[in-house]
């Protein structure tokens, strides 16, 4: 058994530590929820944007994954992955790097809400002699990006695809409004929206001769509170892998399934305000301040202890470039425990996404006890 | 004269775009304010980041700097830096990594608050035979870190590093607070706050027989208004060097002095919304909403066109992980230009620290007009 405690407290701070145990119950939490139904689970890798944890999550090694970034895709597909949907609304620009992907073997895809981007992708099939799969983003709540499932553009865009070089791969879609709402009831109630939303379109696709292959869905609140599957043929999710307090403050996860925290050291004190100061800043935790709406607000993220134990409403209250200020939750009446200078602390983040994406590796606690940390390289940029 | 327009739309989107011409506009203007007093410019590079940055806007290239990290300290002394504060208050378990600088030929200084510090840098001086030079850190405003200057600890950290293997080097601090007021006479003031509070500590020090050789002061908004430079050595600033729409949101900057911007091409528009989507989310403009709480809330950034002029009341107004939302200000009466799919525009951030922090490189435009663009890295981490 190797002393988790004095490992950690080798390392350099701020630093960003990864609990397999937990990112791989998280991960098989959802699987057992999506598999039984014949529906296959496409997890989004822009939370992880690692290899090795590429490797852990995907039981075979090769997809199929979603990606953010065009990077993504790339590396990921360095890396063996043979099934990528890129999800972001492609660039006429980016197309050369998404035929360059698809001529080493990986079955990228893109999507697409407009006619711009249709005749840019058939444009760029046939230019390459590769029919470039394409899947048309819904908009089934109003969130962001995508074609209204009843909108005549739909079966345009279908067209147009179909009729040229290119390929429609199917729709896709995903409630960005789940992540307003708390509880599984209320996600429930999106991901139904979510779902019919994507088998109308693809109904509508198919009625008028069009092929929907791809029939896809999903967030981290609707995957784990979807109940009909009828229509789907997958299922996608990203930031249940680590989870993170925005996740748990609308009841997807509890505390003890964030698998992702910042190690940081006690560098000082002001006493007459109850702080604590640490090399933790937002540089470290990221800006990301979504508990800030939410019924708690965990400041810049909630304060455990070395092994991780939440330690009941100590947050990082404030935080500059490269300090944070911990000090107990206004209201809350709680104090601030004595942390003598170099107390190292783990901290909880906002969000899983933006604050690994601060860090340029994790230190993994391996799921063995017996096995050392270790550490996995993570990427950035696009 | 090379098209500059036509260079940048062969960038990938997102990308950092760095206006050189402003950026050293910027630095000779704080130079100019700095230098005739007889005090030295310490930039503060936890901005820039950058080799390459640092050799353009350090004349002598070989310092004097201040670093946020020792990351930082390390990738500027192998690059010639002779001269460096880390100004973070110093983690005992980080100095093995100061000696180790020092004894690559890098006069690398560190700042503490307390005596735990003082006692960590005392010892680690003895054990390495290698008197490390520290700076008390005062607290002149009730910002965050620090001793008040007519605190007895003052006296007592002195005394505990003046009388070890240590040197004490002098005294430093921030006026943090003058982040949180605008205009010249309110940084002026802050200005004057921040230097009663170095030079009274340097005295009381002094008054004790106690060396104080430095006497550092500074952030971005009190050096462009100190007038008063008695009995300092030294001024520090950071983001001066790029500036940003919090810093034009306090008065210190015009919007034509931000140096830094991020491309990023319209992928799609909500027309009944007035919105168009971008590939620019936080990811590419960091979490940062500094502005959220000044006069004029920026979105998380204020839109450009590709030669950098500003288009106005035109914001992000929403920005998820890889998606942007341009849309008029609330309230503005604007309406949204026809933006085809495939535009590309240029965003001035919230924040140059942060927003840089989320790319390994600068796609610089070069002050020469008849230079093409170039790249220069930058570097993250601790």
């Amino acid at each position: 058994m190797v002393e988790l405690k004095s490992e950690l407290a080798a390392l350099q701070t701020p630093a960003l530590i990864l609990d397999e145990r937990k990112m791989m119950r998280n991960v098989l939490r959802l699987e057992d929820r999506i598999r039984p139904h014949g529906v296959s689970l496409r997890p989004h890798l822009k939370t992880v944007k690692s290899i090795e944890v590429a490797r852990r999550i995907l039981p075979e090694g090769f997809g199929p994954v979603t990606v953010s970034t065009l990077n993504e895709a790339e590396q990921f597909a360095a890396a063996g992955v043979r099934d990528i949907i890129y999800s972001v609304g492609i660039a006429a620009q980016k197309l050369d790097r998404v035929v360059d992907v698809r001529a080493r073997g990986c079955d990228l895809s893109v999507i697409l809400d407009n006619l711009d981007q249709a005749r840019a992708v058939a444009e760029a099939s046939a230019r390459n002699g590769m029919a470039i799969p394409a899947l048309i983003e819904l908009d089934c709540d109003d969130h962001r990006s995508g074609v209204a499932p009843d909108d005549p553009l739909l079966l345009e865009l279908g067209t147009v695809l179909h009729n040229s070089a290119a390929e429609l791969r199917g729709v896709l879609t995903h409630a960005g409004e789940s992540y307003e709402v708390y509880g599984r009831e209320a996600h429930a109630g999106c991901a139904e929206v979510e779902r019919r939303a994507a088998v109308v379109a693809a109904e509508r696709l198919r009625a008028a001769g069009l092929p929907c292959p791809v029939v896809s869905v999903g967030s981290t609140p609707t995957a784990h509170a979807l109940t009909c599957f009828d229509g789907l043929t997958e299922v996608r999710a990203g930031v249940f892998t680590f989870f993170d307090l925005f996740q748990a403050g609308i009841g997807v996860c509890e505390m003890d399934d964030i698998a992702i925290s910042v190690l940081t050291t006690v560098i000082g004190h002001q006493k007459n305000k109850g702080w604590a100061i640490t090399d933790a800043g937002w540089m470290a935790m990221s800006r990301d301040r979504g508990s800030a709406g939410q019924r708690v607000d965990q400041g810049y993220g909630l304060v455990c202890d070395m092994e991780g134990r939440v330690l009941p409403d100590l947050i990082v209250l404030k935080a500059n470039q490269e300090h944070g200020i911990i000090a107990p939750r206004p209201g809350s009446g709680a104090t601030l425990p004595e942390f003598p200078v170099g107390t190292m602390l783990r901290i909880l983040p906002n969000h899983a996404c933006a604050t690994a994406a601060q860090y340029d590796r994790y230190h993994v606690i391996p799921e063995d006890p017996d096995v050392p940390l270790t550490e996995w390289s993570r990427f950035g940029g696009w």
